[in-house]
């Protein structure tokens, strides 16, 4: 029946069904960030191997592949699931297409090792891809994030997202760094792309402090203390801001590596700190609501007055209330019903605050939409565009991508934006 | 088995589930606006069988209200399956206590009645009651809107809540100008109150058309054409531009009230086409999902091209791709999964213009939420301070509740404010 107190019972049930759908999400999003972890590895890796003509690090090449492909098959075992029953998971509307995205990186891996083992591609053409089967992975934990519906769990997700993001950038610099030490130099855009992705870096784990909790913040920050990070900043120096001509030792690029992979394992550890905490939280925020249901629960069994809905309106006027409309002392199913109210709208002003800190990405992935769209341009050359700007005009990606936005009406093709 | 294609379909799956969802979330809508509607008229004929000490309207009365309860049957026996079965609408966690404070509502509307018929309450306090009763209704379809996941869904649903809200403000008007005929005359503070109700009724219709069709638009217009409107707008003059300690004719009253009369059921008919519009569109968009989901499926019988996810990778560097790896002239499932995610991404920028529109109201109502913390008030008088404050300042109520909420570090008791 229809009753007041029913549909408080109900709200709560739905409530319960989207955190088990969140804490669902929160494991997939834990086992992609292993993946990514051991694809970082596998690109570092192998860009050695490339790099020395397949002398050097084949041995370490084959038992990282062999660590991806376990990593790999645990996320397609998370994933199998999900194909037949799609509401496992909140927002599979918006998320499975990422998914999607990804299993077609993940079935193209083994041409693309088969390629590498061949020697028949080189170092830029290995990174690349592996940066664009990493974004892929990335952005199915940044669909997660935007799409949570409990601002609690959504603050741990935004905060998984960025830090696996500056991981990410860890990871690129690594990269290219090392090729910058080989290669003897850098020229102006090349240093500019260094201290780009030093930024960016420093943007996403920013994100990550504000929206962790303490613990793991000291945790980071102690791994970032200045005697962990020297010599990596002499190099980083040494790297970005020797004047244009000046020969770069080709001898520091081991060493550069060795510095940045020990910098991004030890930040491995705080990764499987934040899916241990998210996955924590979830169990907790699920007992708490069980747990209010079954009190709503047991209140049906009792006679709960419904209080009186009419009470404020009489009030406002200088009428005295009727008999038998006088407040309630004890709570009232109307009282349940304005706090849940309060509690819903305090949740979701929470929410806003949260997902709004993931709104730079989005206005840089619609701007590179409009790009692509409206100049025949690939993701990549899209992002490379924007990224080219920011540089040349030393503003930032965001600012940039919000003038592209804005002069969106100018552009020739308007039918393509969406209306 | 984990296929990039089966989580495109799997997409698809979700899809439809949540148009579903919306169908029937739109379908209670309308039967809201059906009870809102009678309400309305209910409210309107109390206040002249109270306002004549219950000598006249009394047979109106009584058959509006068994119009009003036959109307509430349906509102309930719409709501029924949904206690048992939450997930037949989309959004039920913050739905549902909306529904739980609207019934808390009507299981109070008998006693309220019973002391209309006793004539023991004032047409103020019977006013108040309606009023709060029918914003309870109408927050249900702001849920709605708010909660709704597909663009153009969605616009249809901020269309449709914005032409019952601004249908509302039209009979709070005719209730407020049928009172101050009657009383023979208006303060300052009624002028402006007047005046609020004209100008909030401007601005919902305002964003009805901004968001309906040309039709309705059209048909909107015909039905405000100045011919129509003209005595209407000579009363207004009369009511609330004639300088204080004007005696208004109490005459006019009834005048007056017919005249609103016909000019809201005039937008019954108009919102009666929204609701059939909401309905065929919900119904075309679910036939094209499943015709879209049929297609993909009928792609899993067939060996379909994956499409070669590391191309573009490939192609940003000067290499040419390996044997193998040349784009496909055929639609690969890669193409399929990009088009799927840009035609999300579009719709998710579209939904976020349509939801932007919501954000007035929600300034509002976190500003309310923010005084009735602060300072102890009612929902009521939170509202009317607000409304107080906004015609003393001659500013718009969301600059008002702008201010409100600017201020909210400053207010002594910040800790029941959402982090």
């Amino acid at each position: 029946m229809t009753t007041s107190l029913g549909f408080l019972i109900a709200a709560r049930r739905c409530e319960i069904d989207e955190l088990d759908q969140l804490a669902r999400t929160s494991e997939l999003v834990g086992t992609l960030g292993r993946l990514v972890h051991a694809l970082q590895r596998e690109r570092g890796i192998t860009n050695v191997f490339l790099g020395s003509g397949g002398q050097r690090f084949a041995a370490e090449r084959a038992a990282q592949v062999a660590d991806c492909l376990a990593r790999e098959q645990q996320v397609r075992v998370a994933l199998d699931p999900l194909v037949d029953d799609p509401r496992r998971l909140a927002g599979g509307a918006r998320l499975f297409p990422r998914v999607a995205y990804v299993l077609q990186g993940l079935d193209a891996l083994p041409a693309l090792r088969a390629r590498i083992e061949a020697l028949s591609i080189g170092p830029d053409v290995s990174t690349a891809a592996f940066v664009k089967l990493i974004a892929g992975l990335l952005a199915v934990v940044f669909e997660a994030a935007d799409g949570a519906t409990d601002p609690d769990i959504s603050r741990w997700l935004v905060a998984m997202f960025n830090f696996m993001q500056g991981k990410e950038f860890a990871g690129q610099e690594r990269a290219f760094g090392a090729a910058a030490f080989l290669r003897g130099g850098n020229d102006d855009a090349q240093r500019q792309q260094w201290l780009h992705l030093i930024e960016s870096q420093e943007r996403c784990f920013g994100l990550f402090c504000e929206f962790s909790d303490e613990t793991l913040r000291t945790q980071w920050q102690a791994s970032q203390a200045p005697a962990q990070l020297a010599e990596l900043e002499r190099l980083r120096r040494i790297g970005c801001t020797s004047p244009a001509g000046t020969v770069l030792d080709a001898n520091l690029s081991p060493l550069w590596f060795e510095g940045c992979t020990r910098r991004i394992d030890a930040m491995q550890a705080i990764e499987d700190g934040l899916a241990r905490e998210l996955r924590a939280l979830c169990g907790r925020k699920i007992e708490q609501a069980r747990a209010e249901l079954q009190r709503y629960e047991a209140l049906q069994a009792e006679a709960v007055k419904p209080g009186d809905f009419f009470a404020d309106a009489a009030s406002e006027t200088a009428e005295a209330p009727a008999a038998g409309y006088g407040r309630n002392l004890e709570r009232s199913v109307l009282q349940m019903v304005q706090e849940q109210s309060r509690r819903l709208q305090a949740m979701n002003d929470e929410l806003q605050t949260v997902r709004a800190s993931l709104n730079e990405r989005k206005v840089v992935e619609r701007a590179k939409g409009l790009l692509m769209a409206h100049r025949k341009l690939s993701e990549e050359e899209a992002h490379k565009m924007l990224r080219q700007t920011a540089m040349n005009q030393n503003r930032r990606l965001v600012d940039v991508a919000e003038s592209v936005l804005a002069m969106a009406d100018f552009l020739p093709l308007g039918a393509s934006a969406p209306r």
